[in-house]
């Protein structure tokens, strides 16, 4: 057997199994997201993009969009080294300031994502202080987990926000034993809310340091878009935040922000930190004017949790399998990996609605779903169309005993 | 002890050692690089930078400027998702069939940096072939390493560029034992060349795939700058090439090249590759703009190599101790880390001269060094100055039985 048929072997089990992934080509229309233009075999087509991560529409904010292309103008495409070797530019310094004010913190420390923002702070956190073990909720986003893994410290999972849970693992360990709980803000999939404030009554309890991913929530809740613990008034209570400059900020990179002695720490020890060219200026420089924005600018915030709100009523009122849940997430169920992805072929192909199908390994088996993520640019127009489209698919296709029937065969 | 005293317990550490790490604060001039403005607590000033991986100095090219600007303007900042959620546009679609053609393979895999490109694929790779054996190289880059911890198989370390202790280790496992030889071309703190050919023969005899580093060499090695595999004319017995488009192509971001199977199949199951959101369009686009330049203009390689020979012999014509090796990488040793990071403050203050000192993780202790990297775009009038402020330096800070004197105290 050859290497190339051992791939080939894995890539047929995905076939079978109904999860292969099929990339969407796209071209997003700046000036008019959520519309894009989808390229196939049958040439190019006017679609609504109803995945994206580009929660607030960021992606194209006249102030953004100027913002890169002054840095791009003043010095050039990328950032020529890693942040000690001739890479680290005026844009990530001011970068790095302004997001350690957003959370409050006395520093911050940018990375390419956050995944690797994720990966490269708890692995090392593990590393600078041994004997630490790390309570983690149990639908903490790979990149935790990954980070976790790496360190290759001690690792208790509990319940997903199950605060009876944490505290009965956490009062297993000497006061004096090293902890961290690494858990979200707001977990993409599902949408729920972490209860922070409890969280860190029982971290002070029991001697644990805070580590919150604010991923899907920063820009997008708090007065000043700091996120879940800034809405929540518990921002001085969490000792790491990470954060995202792609989604409620609509660029892309990642961040931590914390004390200037822990920042400092990982930016000395961290090899994923170290070893790694930085961020093209221009992607620092978008960054820095969205989250200047959204610092000041409420409308963006307050639009996005209405549409949010109106899209699940609707949802609701045609008795569509919508998760409920209090943010801005809109899961619709579907439970099989092959019918999520029919269910979205057809959408995309008779509709021109373009929603990604979400199977394993994002979400546990026998929860598949799609997920849709209505921001301030998606109009009521849009939405009518999206869900009467939803809605003859469903009628086509009905559930029988909680699963749902295939779609004919295209 | 609090969490805190541990991070500054470490941070005493490295300044004890004279290895604490100060970022330059830079704004490079585009179209006037290497010029830079340095910014600091005495306000800003202009500089050279001697040290960026914009090794070409694509970073400022008009072809990829023009190019990011265009992208901004047609899609926006960020692309708004994970490769599989809403995050591919045409952009990455075109870059991953241009890298393919650039290293003549079946397909390509962007990452969103090098770094990340070697940790996902290294550690999936070991994932997918249960039992493999990696054989790897003992400079291999930080990110090699970390990929290769992360799939946690058997690795077997092989001295560096040593054909026969490579031999004399592959020979210890049977012909059915899967492997992998994971080596770079060429070595960025020496300048070293691997014998490409020869080990590609290893390979073959002793069944093992060969996995190449290639990031200091894509854009600047071989007729339409695939590396040196490609100037060797042994890029069909590589079996992946992992490259960067942060250095030779000015931007950022990574890449593999491989078989059509190897690259879906990690694109299928790398947890570093599927969670995360996909380099900005404008990146893609630039990159794009700047592999599609390097294949048909040969004028910046030959630059490249004849800026690098002329700094290398004047050096050693002030008797400069500069590494000799076949590469453009100009170091100069010193020794010892509280002298390098001396030597390179006095540049900076005094000779607006910008190279950062690279002391240990980067390098093994007792080599610390310079690390100087003439571009196309450094003038003769330039490389005067530098050597000159060198030999100055030199002058008054002689070597004393192999250890450099300490320059007097700032």
């Amino acid at each position: 057997m050859t290497y190339n048929n051992i791939f080939e072997r894995h890539l047929d089990q995905l076939h079978q199994e109904g999860r292969y992934r099929v990339f969407a080509d796209l071209k997003r229309r700046q000036g008019s997201f959520p519309v894009a233009d989808h390229y196939s075999q049958s040439g190019r087509r006017e679609i609504t993009v109803w995945c994206s991560n580009d929660y607030l529409g960021m992606g194209q904010h006249p102030k953004v969009v100027a913002a890169m292309h002054e840095a791009i103008d003043t010095v050039g495409a990328g950032s020529g080294g890693t942040r000690n070797i001739s890479g680290t530019t005026h844009y990530h310094v001011e970068l790095e300031q302004e997001i350690a004010d957003l959370h409050g913190k006395e520093a911050a420390l940018l990375f390419t994502s956050a995944y690797v923002a994720n990966d490269a702070t708890l692995s090392t956190l593990v590393k600078l202080i041994p004997g630490t073990v790390i309570f983690s909720d149990e639908k903490n986003h790979a990149s935790m987990i990954a980070g976790i893994q790496h360190g290759g410290g001690a690792k208790v999972i509990f319940r997903h926000n199950d605060l009876a849970d944490l505290e009965a693992k956490l009062r297993k360990y000497p006061k004096g034993t090293p902890k961290i709980i690494a858990f979200e803000s707001v977990y993409s999939m599902d949408g729920h809310i972490a209860p922070l404030g409890s969280i860190a009554d029982l971290a002070e309890k029991y001697g644990a340091m805070t580590y919150l991913d604010e991923v899907h929530a920063v820009g997008m809740y708090g007065p000043r878009g700091g996120g879940i613990a800034e809405r929540d008034g518990v921002m001085d209570r969490i000792d790491i935040v990470n954060g995202t400059l792609a989604k409620g900020f609509g660029v892309m990179g990642g961040y931590i922000a914390a004390s200037a002695a822990c920042c400092d720490a990982i930016r000395s020890f961290s090899s994923g930190f170290i070893f790694t060219t930085s961020l093209a200026p221009a992607i620092a420089a978008g960054a820095l004017a969205s989250i200047r924005h959204l610092k000041s600018s409420t409308v963006e915030r307050t639009s996005h949790q209405e549409r949010a709100r109106r899209l699940k009523s609707m949802l609701k009122a045609r008795r569509l399998p919508v998760i409920d849940n209090p943010s801005h997430i809109v899961p619709v169920m579907v439970g099989d990996p092959t019918h999520c992805k029919a269910v979205t072929d057809v959408l995309l192909r008779e509709y021109g609605v373009y929603v990604q199908p979400i199977n394993y390994p994002t979400v546990p088996r026998g929860t598949e779903r799609m997920r849709f993520t209505p921001s301030p640019v998606h109009s009521n127009v849009q939405m009518d169309q999206l869900v009467d489209a939803l809605e003859t698919l469903w009628m086509a296709c009905p559930v029988a005993n909680g699963t749902y029937v295939r779609l004919a065969a295209e």
